[in-house]
């Protein structure tokens, strides 16, 4: 018996990034986590709406997540219908496809970025084509008007590092038929930002997650901003319910405490220029970051060795076995002493 | 500019029971929550995952929820490949039509029961088609085999409150030549369950929330029992990090507490017990609930009339306009004084 959907019966499942059991034994730069805790007003939020006994958590949370809103609202210099949470940015994503692509229709991505696209493309059926990158970073071969439904340009990019000029993406929504969402996971590492485009372009859609800049992986958060009619079909077809009282609190804690975050960005920011310095010395190729994280290549561009010298070591960093990203690694940027371990140990690896 | 796929330009989203914005001015009998506050192992486990300065939710949860599907296993007596975790049971729901119905498909519901089905199956752009209940709460004019993707089943009903019986549903599962969902959100609060039937019928899946028994509606919890395959297809739809680091303690503490849950289903029951036969002596018709809720209908037949007056008294119900319901008030079991006085109230307004 299988009466499954064709698309979902052939499809394999998303693999996230390898948690290792005992991680406290590990230097964890595999998953662009944040090194920092959160800002210390999630913990006390959390603590307060948890109470004595638990006794909020009977209660449904507030299905439209006002306050989380009104706060990022409120940030960006938006009107609240402008904003939508999320259980992490993913669920946008995820929702941004089941409104925009049916069956057989199709979204665009670029190669090498985020492959979850192309897992949620399939769950929903959609076709998918992704473009290249040309050596300065170009889109390669991309029509002068794009007549998909949708399309996720991830800026800055994972894995490789690099963010789309501003300039640059204007001039790209013009040529996207259809829905432009710009993925900004890891703007607030950025020298820039397109949250503000929106206003100027109808099919702009920008997507942002709590799991970095924030240090709140643990908590599955996101938002987006875009036009109200967009953000209104997205208040349809999320789950009624999508965030939990936690999370909620959570959100709106971090959204409200910007010097903390400022902070940590510094921190993070300062840690990421010396180690691109650093391993560039040691004859690595490292391109310019706007992430927390370095994508770098060893000398004899054998990315799987080196790979493998660090996880002897217990330094767990991210190798991709696609051809055109096995050359490198892709380093989270950690703890200032966590990055001086693994320097080291690069730095004997050769 | 409106690229939105046709089904959701032109749905009406779902709206939730409503929330008041003074809820402690109000007893709010309206959503079938849990009067009684969660297992205290809860907020403890909460406060243990937090620690002093919420530093662990900077790190991605256990994308596979391993500990939680553990715990559930060990309560159903089935190995863990055979449950699944969720944000709520309303991500299985949306997941589930995901999995076996595709564009234009059928879908099947009893009506009345959870609307929800139909909005979830419009956002996946499915048909649906609802099948009536006799007076003696069979199906109407169900066919000898239904031929549907997907039939979901929700037992104890909502808002009705009477339970299908197990030997009706292992019947009814042989009529179904697709898949057989029995939604068992009320369960706990039954005199049975079906939830080991699923051993012995292919087609059927069990799910579960923690809002309603387990009082942990602010949480979004749910889980569903079924064969692997089918568990493995979930896995593969399903937000790759679905549940949030404190919503998997929590429910983890919870499944391992079951004294504690034993003990507020008995209160809960025995309020229900009483607050019927109450209702029945004021010439109330008062179906027999095997939920967290009555169905009852005043001697006139007038629910919007009570609901009113109720409203009034700063007492909140739920009342649905569809004519097949209009004539009573769906009310929740709260804490036995909170009963105490919507029973004088309701002797009141007569």
């Amino acid at each position: 018996m299988n009466p499954l959907r064709n698309n979902i019966a052939e499809m394999n499942g998303y693999v996230p990034g390898f948690q290792p059991a005992d991680e406290s034994a590990w230097i964890k730069l595999n998953t662009n986590e944040n090194p920092y805790p959160p800002s210390p007003k999630v913990a006390e939020a959390i603590r307060a709406e948890v109470g004595a006994d638990g006794g909020s958590l009977r209660k449904y949370p507030d299905a439209a997540s006002r306050e989380m809103r009104a706060a990022a609202a409120e940030l960006f210099g938006v009107s609240p219908d402008w904003v939508i949470s999320a259980n992490g940015s993913d669920e946008l994503l995820n929702n941004l496809i089941r409104a925009f692509a049916g069956e057989g229709e199709e979204i665009g991505y670029v190669h090498p970025s985020y492959s979850y696209y192309s897992t949620l493309a399939e769950i929903q059926g959609a076709r998918v084509r992704t473009f290249g990158l040309t050596e300065d970073f170009e889109l390669a071969d991309f029509p002068e008007r794009y007549e998909g439904k949708l399309f996720f340009l991830t800026s800055p990019n994972a894995p490789l590092g690099f963010a789309f000029s501003r300039e640059w993406i204007a001039a790209f929504a013009k040529r996207c038929a259809g829905m432009l969402v710009v993925d900004e996971a890891y703007a607030d590492f950025a020298d820039g930002d397109v949250l503000d485009l929106v206003r100027e372009h109808e099919n702009l859609i920008v997507t942002r997650t709590f799991s970095k800049s924030y240090a709140l992986a643990g908590m599955r958060l996101g938002l987006a901003v875009a036009r109200p009619w967009v953000i209104a079909a997205l208040d349809k077809i999320r789950d009624h319910y999508h965030l939990d009282r936690l999370a909620l609190v959570a959100a709106t804690a971090a959204l409200r405490d910007q010097d903390y975050l400022r902070q940590t960005l510094a921190r993070i920011r300062a840690t990421r220029e010396r180690f691109t310095a650093e391993l560039r010395a040691i004859g690595y190729r490292v391109i310019d970051s706007q992430g927390n994280f370095v994508f770098a290549s060893p000398p004899d561009r054998d990315g799987g060795r080196v790979y493998q010298a660090l996880f002897e070591r217990k330094i767990l960093v991210r190798h991709f076995s696609d051809p055109l990203l096995a050359h490198g690694l892709r380093i989270s940027i950690g703890s200032e002493s966590d990055m001086e371990t693994t320097l080291a140990a690069m730095r004997e690896i050769g």
